[in-house]
């Protein structure tokens, strides 16, 4: 195999967010050069990529043309122009994620069928086209109702608790899926690349903002039996296998009460699960991805350390040029690393860093990333 | 004490080397926006930096004209202008390391004076003015001679053995320092801020290059007793308090063969026997330095892996565009992190980057870098 990395290797990345930051951060030390699209001029990655083009990743056009003269384009998000990624690979551009995994992800009711298809456990679930079909498909209730695409971040998903509620529904093509009841929530990182081989990250554990549906807390390694930690490992490694995907696969899991694990959903990419990497683990996982889009050995997945991650999110009700309250005094804490993500501007539950809290003993980290959140908000300058 | 650094803090830094790349690395987390003044217009923090500015860090004018609008102003090298930073300093930009610390360190003459004026330890030395006063003062043999200026990794330092070494000695302002019996050389890196708060990271221990004179490999923590460990820290801090420094210091130590501790000299920067600090420590150096210098409280320095530093050289004879022979086996061993610099040409015994091996056993993680050290070579693309 040549190794291409020190050579005038040409990177491409599709989003120039916290994510694409992070992956620049990591891609230093390979010395690849990297080039970012993102239509925000001040894009978090803008200060740190060797070649910043401003345009709409949307955009096929723009998608093609950033990427026609790179070796190897990847993504950071998965709401990208998959016609663009297509137009790419036939031109002979290395995509990874493929095209094909990223227009599968952009449809959640795609996503539903192919673990049906393929016998991968997921919850019960059927597609409705609109409100009034949803209405007369009548699903047992409680259900949750995603909409199939341009969910993110908790939207576009709703609990319909009874019947009352079906009038409220969303008016689209969306996934009704049966609400299982569900003791924890767990995610596996794994990758994989060209070569075929794989290596996965030890499971762990989101805690969900209560009204925001996104991650507020993530418990690395997850409290969960050996047992039921390899069988999630392996569910992850077959289902990147069995879609034939090169690049880094999150892939979000319900450990329901009766100890069933079942596939929510997944996200071909960098994931905000796999942040403590940086710190805790051997490989962080932007250091995967780099490995895994340019077909070198995976890296080692160890846990250095116990981990508790923090996402940093804008205070409600603030708008405006950030101001990160009390930082000084987190930055003061013992094993409290801190990731700012350099946004222009706080909004409520906007995600403007994370912090990583490091300990020996994992309840000790849980303990003091609730102190950290007490103090720590985002507020905007007046 | 205000947290600036969410503002529009300007930070810059002389030097645009791979000490300036790892730094610019750890700080895109504190979201700082960074200069770099460099000769090299393909220096190694060239694409990282939020400004790069082409100049002579050496030259008086450069300097100042770089600065003056910066708040902060830093170094990644020593040999820079002194002038040119004490006039920052009389317009009010913050100089850490101070431009009193630079000149003094900038002399290994003034350097022992201190040592020898303040009570710290160090050999017995004199101070020569060029080889005829050097014959002269007839020195005790064997003895080493260092340049007082301008000697950086193993130049200007040869060892006069004999009555028939001197007249081989450096024609120049120099140390004559007394050769002692060396047990072990060790670093401590150790770091203060403007609130006068200090911290220290665990001793290392250096292995130099037989020939070139500069450090081969690194292990972490030294396989030294506690007591001399605990005193090699306390002498880093003193010192460091002594000299009323802000910023990070390396202090590397003679540990003799009948115990005692002995300071050879000192770099206020971050220094290559704190590499391994990015993934063996809970901060890394580069974090540290950036805490001290932003007044910030200082980082957490326990380490959480042992480790091995093995510095990638440059091979005898090779010159041109670097390959770095066998990379992609070295990216195969779990728990070898791989650290390039981007530099554009590899010349004989440069420093073209490092590996960390992380081990949890140091007598595992040397073994593994031995067989590393055999099988890496950076040569010249044909």
């Amino acid at each position: 195999m040549e190794p291409r990395f020190y050579h005038d290797l040409r990177l491409g990345v599709l989003g120039g967010g916290q994510l694409g930051r992070m992956f620049l951060r990591a891609a230093i030390d390979f010395n690849v050069r990297i080039a970012v699209l993102d239509p925000n001029s001040a894009a978090p990655c803008r200060r740190f990529c060797s070649d910043f083009v401003q345009g709409d990743f949307k955009d096929a056009d723009n998608v093609y043309d950033f990427g026609k003269r790179l070796d190897v384009v990847t993504i950071e998000i998965e709401n990208v122009s998959a016609a663009g990624l297509y137009r790419l690979e036939e031109k002979g551009v290395s995509v990874y994620p493929q095209a094909r995994i990223v227009e599968l992800v952009q449809d959640k009711g795609l996503q539903k069928q192919f673990y049906h298809q393929r016998g991968f456990p997921t919850s019960a679930f059927q597609l409705v086209e609109d409100r009034s079909a949803l209405a007369a498909a009548t699903p047992a209730l409680p259900a949750v109702q995603k909409l199939r695409r341009a969910g993110y971040d908790g939207r576009g998903v709703q609990v319909l608790a009874d019947a009352s509620a079906l009038k409220h529904a969303f008016d689209a093509p969306s996934v009704l899926e049966a609400k299982v009841p569900i003791a924890k929530e767990l995610s596996v990182i794994t990758a994989r690349n060209a070569q075929g081989a794989v290596e996965s990250y030890p499971p762990v554990e989101m805690a969900f903002h209560p009204t925001a549906n996104l991650v507020e807390h993530l418990f690395a390694p997850a409290d969960i039996d050996e047992k039921v930690g390899r069988r999630a490992r392996e569910i992850a490694e077959a289902l990147i296998t069995e879609l034939d995907m090169v690049g880094l696969l999150a892939v979000e899991l319900f450990l329901t009460e009766t100890g069933e694990l079942l596939i929510n959903e997944i996200a071909p990419r960098t994931h905000n699960s796999g942040h403590h990497t940086i710190e805790a683990n051997m490989t962080s996982q932007f250091e995967q991805h780099l490995r895994a889009v340019l077909n070198l050995p995976l890296g080692d997945t160890r846990m250095k350390s116990p981990a508790v991650m923090i996402n940093i999110l804008g205070a409600e009700g603030q708008r405006g040029v950030p101001y990160y309250k009390n930082l000084e005094a987190i930055l003061a804490i013992p094993g409290a690393k801190l990731h700012l993500y350099g946004k222009a501007e706080t909004r409520p539950m906007r995600k403007m860093g994370h912090i990583t809290m490091l300990h020996q003993d994992l309840a000790t980290a849980r303990q003091k990333a609730r102190e950290i959140q007490q103090q720590l908000a985002v507020e905007a300058v007046d």
